[in-house]
């Protein structure tokens, strides 16, 4: 309350930044950053605790922009907060290698929490790093030390709203009773195709409602910073729902096109801004200027911020001597790093143990490790008794008055909500102290395809136990089946994709998974029972690929992954029995991980001078890198018992036999047979 | 209204017949039938019209079962009313081979209207079918001949309710008032992970309200069939809204295990059964035995819609007198065939013509063709502007009352709603009038990629105009730059991917992607201009791959995509001046269709004895299967303009040439070199 023309000078700073960034590259969404300045005002100022020297401060306040577009809000802020981000960098605004590119990235720039830009994202990221609050307190926070008591915040416009994923965010945070998070939605009435009401006229307030929300509306989000306080403080307040700001605001506020969707994405024109600054009492020949009276209010509530930190710092001293495990695990934590020796929980199998499924091999090594590794924090899309991933003595991350578990609690019960379970993930790991894993089926993971890529392109460390990974989930058929599944992961950078033939691979991938601070990780498994390999051990599992069975003068190297190695092994003993061709076998449970070893070590595997054929039960699209021949399923499934299914596609001894010899058969005339692996030049990377 | 036993002893004959078909396959979900029974037996008895020996009849009443796992619900019926689906079928349910599989396909199954069990998407698919039948009625309806005036109803578990494609579909359906969408929730609090209360606590009733659904609720869906009846009438009554009916079940009814997540996924155990049946009053040596008099009664009914057909046809024929011409188009539409000389539409460019981006040029075919094609349906996900998916005159698909537009509309503002507009197209493709396009980036297509699955497998005709194809968008970065985009769906069964390089082949993809009945097309489109190629036509385009540029005693091939073959003629330039380097260009706008071609010409293309190089700006996986080596970008982009993020990744004529000339160099030595099309055998397809 109390707000001054100093204020509206910090506002309409904000609006010009965006104006003149906007225009500088003569690119970018000027509209939501000019309709939202103040909003952003009041939050910043008036609310949030963070401190610009620091910015990955465990305690500080999050802020999500889930309309990223509008990113040029955010950066003004960060720049006049005093982040590491200068007014070159704003005026290098969506040019290449900037920290300012065109969509926050939050590897990028500092102060950018999470990456936002694909709509829908941004508060699914946000219910995500709420939930991390609620669990990080309910598990370090004692009496006397409320070490974590941190809001999320989360900015919104009606894309977000339309989208899907945030629908199944927002109805879990309701179901979770997040009081933590607050979002305020950008009520302009105004997306690309134009006015709202082409498209989107559904009553929000009452959909949020519906999902147990706490709704506050503001009128005149333009003018009212009394009103837009008052509205946050009711939702700070209202802790046992999560809340929503209905903020109705005019799109570029202060252009001559304000209110309508000409100022949604481009750039205003040389004379709106000339008129713009002269409305607001800027100089309309200069650009990408400040006001030092800005700059000194908002240093000071930087200042504030990182006094704030320095009471916190002294606060966690004090903790520390207290408790002092409670503190090493959550410094820990914060590195990311793994507790020493937790790796030697990892069950190890040897030929003799029985054959499993690897989605209960995979369910074997959560249940060991999980004691070792508190941060870790399970889940699944309503597949729990499928995908294995509760451990049996799990509490459920629950509110406390539904009875059914606590904060504290450490599986999530996602409903099927795979896409807002994934990037409620990417909020879980963004917020520092939690290693987040969930489950679904293999297929499945394609409706969270676009949270998928955020993870690897955010280098979040995230990982999906992605059960009935092929055809042998049999008798759900090809609705079910994956086909292109491991194709579109293994084509995504930095996404790790495992497919593990037994118990043994099954521990490798876990802990390259685990292990990788910066690579979100895809583990195939199985519905059906997988033998214990000869020759598979975890030390070889790790290098992503790995010769799992030698001969002497092998004619051929089998080359397979996941449920269909054992089969080549019996395809070996066919092969010598029925033809006198020798095989060799390799397992490559992980394409990237084995791409990043040693040329040399690759070339061992897949050496020179033998033809290779590859057996993975769908789409070939990818092997050719690694192998001569292919022998996939570039077609949809069966829905059948899964012994008939493999039958039917071929996928058994005889059928990879048949095809092996053909392709010794076919590479027979061919002189020094080069690996595929020796490749003319490199790529950039 | 008037039940009798009769009634009560079909009802229990589909539960019994869902226990025994489960039992029998040892796998499946008798939970959802067993439940539903009442309201399947009320719902197709007392409102829904079809004739059983012609399931393709245009004004049946169309059903979606989108708790798909269900299908022993669906396969009981069509049995019962008759359809190709013998007692022999129901004992193959899950077999191989059998018209039974474990979800229902649409493709394989007589009386299944589309493909469901992915959670959420059949009652997308069930909003598309609305949209389809109001714009059908509104196009073809004259007074007296009221032709289209069908229902469409649809069953979902509280597994659709969570699913966000649901959610966009809803939404949408809520504002574009589709009174002829019936909903029956099978509200029964149990989902796999237990009761819902652990996950889904939201008020549903309250949601569907603020979508602006008419919500009804019964609330004894296990016994009140009178009840059921009136909720049905009643929302049939209301027709300016889509209606819900909250229908609370138990789940599983019948079974000693009523009621709980035990009866959802597995079959009952063979004492449950015998108590079942005897408390239904069948016997229990016996299975899969009907009643004669639930046949006699459930094939009155099938006559009584033989009947109406009958009257059908007759209406159609006076018709067709009157208005012959809307006749013979509607006739035309409902096979699937385009009218004769359509493609006589489609512009034709020469070198001269101006470089133009290609989203552009998709604009252009549209606005050419969309006369002769009147069951063209487009639309985008507010991204009208950018996909440039609107021809100029075109009049929205709205409710006359909002005053946007009418039923008769081609154009549907479909929101940000990506995996929803995805799934609605997937519903106006299968009511069998309609041929949908719709618009956004390319990168988020990956939003739908449940729903462009379900495209693959269930053989529609659908496209998708997926602009900003690339890193050449730009500024708006990596968030907005597909990388694994055209891999993924390269991979994904009977899916066409095309990326035209300039004007003829934009015709060309937009010829063989129409002309494809049964697969949909995603056509990847260029936000930058580009060239008219010399040696570019439409006739070589439609073979998804064809020589460009040829040249005598080449040393290497060029192979690619779009926006970069203009890079790669440069490239030629390049190489002769700068390395005595001869280089053919082959263009290659689609892997699927240049698959098709035989072998002699694809070898034509990409022969024997010269090294190749494919250049596209994304990932590299796939490209090994046509060439040699590959130049991609297996990273993700940058936010720039678009010449400095292509000159950042070296995607210049010196950087093409520089990998040319590696490529030569690394291939000199091997004698003979082979063609990458030659393969040592042909894939199970
Ligand atoms: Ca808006
Ligand atoms: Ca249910």
């Amino acid at each position: 309350m109390g707000y001054t023309e100093k204020d509206w000078l910090a506002i309409n700073t904000i609006r010009v930044l965006a104006a003149d960034a906007t225009f500088h590259s003569n690119s970018g969404h000027p509209g939501a950053p000019m309709g939202m300045a103040p909003v952003a005002h009041v939050l910043f100022n008036k609310f949030m605790k963070f401190n610009p020297k620091n910015p990955k401060w465990l305690n500080r306040d999050r802020f999500v922009l889930s309309n990223g577009h509008g990113c040029m809000l955010q950066y003004a802020l960060l720049h006049l907060f005093g982040y590491e981000l200068s007014i070159d960098d704003l005026k290098a605004f969506r040019t290449v290698d900037s920290i300012t590119p065109g969509h926050p990235e939050a590897h990028d720039t500092p102060g950018i929490e999470v990456t936002t830009g694909p709509l829908g994202q941004g508060i699914s990221n946000a219910v995500g790093l709420a939930i991390a609050q609620a669990h990080t307190a309910a598990t370090f926070n004692k009496d006397a030390f409320p070490l974590v008591d941190n809001y999320t915040y989360c900015f919104l416009g009606d894309g977000c709203l339309m989208e899907g994923v945030a629908s199944e965010a927002c109805s879990l945070a309701g179901h979770l009773q997040l009081g933590n998070l607050i979002a305020v939605w950008d009520d302009n009435h105004i997306s690309i195709d134009g006015d709202t009401n082409v498209a989107f006229t559904e009553d929000v307030r009452k959909r949020y409602e519906a999902y147990g929300w706490h709704v506050v509306t503001v009128d005149d989000g333009d003018h009212d910073l009394d009103g837009i306080e008052a509205a946050i403080q009711a939702c700070k307040e209202a802790t046992d729902k999560p809340s929503i700001i209905a903020l109705r605001t005019t799109i570029g506020f202060g252009s001559k096109q304000q209110g309508t969707h000409g100022v949604h994405g481009s750039p205003l024109k040389a004379d709106d801004i000339k008129q713009l600054k002269e409305k607001f009492g800027f100089n309309p020949e200069e650009s990408f200027a400040v006001p030092q009276d800005v700059y000194d209010a908002y240093h000071k509530h930087a200042a504030e911020g990182a006094a704030a930190e320095e009471e916190w710092n002294k606060l966690f001293a004090k903790y520390a001597e207290a408790y002092p495990q409670e503190a090493a695990d959550l410094s820990r934590r914060l590195k990311g790093d793994l507790p020493e020796g937790w790796e030697k929980n990892l069950p190890v199998y040897t030929p003799s143990d029985a054959a499993v499924a690897s989605r209960k091999l995979s369910e074997t090594v959560l249940s060991k490790i999980e004691a070792a590794l508190p941060e870790l924090l399970g889940g699944s899309a309503d597949l729990t008794g499928s995908n294995l991933t509760r451990w049996k003595s799990a509490v459920d991350f629950q509110p406390p008055s539904t009875g059914l578990g606590d904060y504290a609690g450490r599986y999530v019960r996602y409903g099927v909500r795979e896409h807002g379970m994934g990037a409620i993930m990417n909020g879980l790991a963004a917020y520092g102290t939690i290693l987040p894993y969930s489950g679904t089926f293999l297929n499945f993971v394609s409706y969270a395809a676009g949270a998928v890529r955020l993870s690897a392109l955010s280098q979040v460390r995230v990982i999906w136990v992605a059960t009935h990974d092929s055809i042998g989930l049999g008798e759900d058929g090809p609705t079910h089946q994956p086909i292109e599944t491991l194709a579109h992961f293994r084509a995504l950078p930095n996404c790790m994709v495992w497919r593990p033939a037994d118990g043994n691979e099954t521990s490798a991938s876990y802990y390259v998974a685990l292990t990788s601070k910066h690579t979100p990780s895809i583990i195939a498994l199985s519905r059906q029972n997988l033998p214990q390999l000869e020759g598979s051990i975890i030390e070889k599992g790790i290098k992503g690929g790995y010769v799992l069975h030698e001969v002497e003068n092998a004619d051929i190297t089998l080359v397979s992954t996941g449920s269909e190695v054992c089969i080549c092994i019996d395809a070996v003993k066919y092969l010598a029995e029925n033809h006198n061709i020798k095989a060799r076998v390799v397992s490559m449970p992980c394409f990237e991980v084995f791409d990043a070893q040693p040329q040399e070590y690759r070339l061992s595997v897949l050496p020179d001078g033998i033809p290779s054929l590859s057996v993975e039960v769908m789409s070939t699209m990818g092997w050719e890198r690694y192998t001569h021949e292919q022998f996939g399923l570039n077609r949809f499934g069966a829905s059948g018992a899964y012994k008939d299914v493999y039958k039917k596609f071929e996928f058994t001894p005889e059928g990879i036999a048949k095809r092996a010899v053909a392709t010794v058969d076919f590479w027979k005339d061919v002189p020094n047979i080069r690996s595929p692996l020796n490749r003319a030049f490199k790529q950039l990377i």
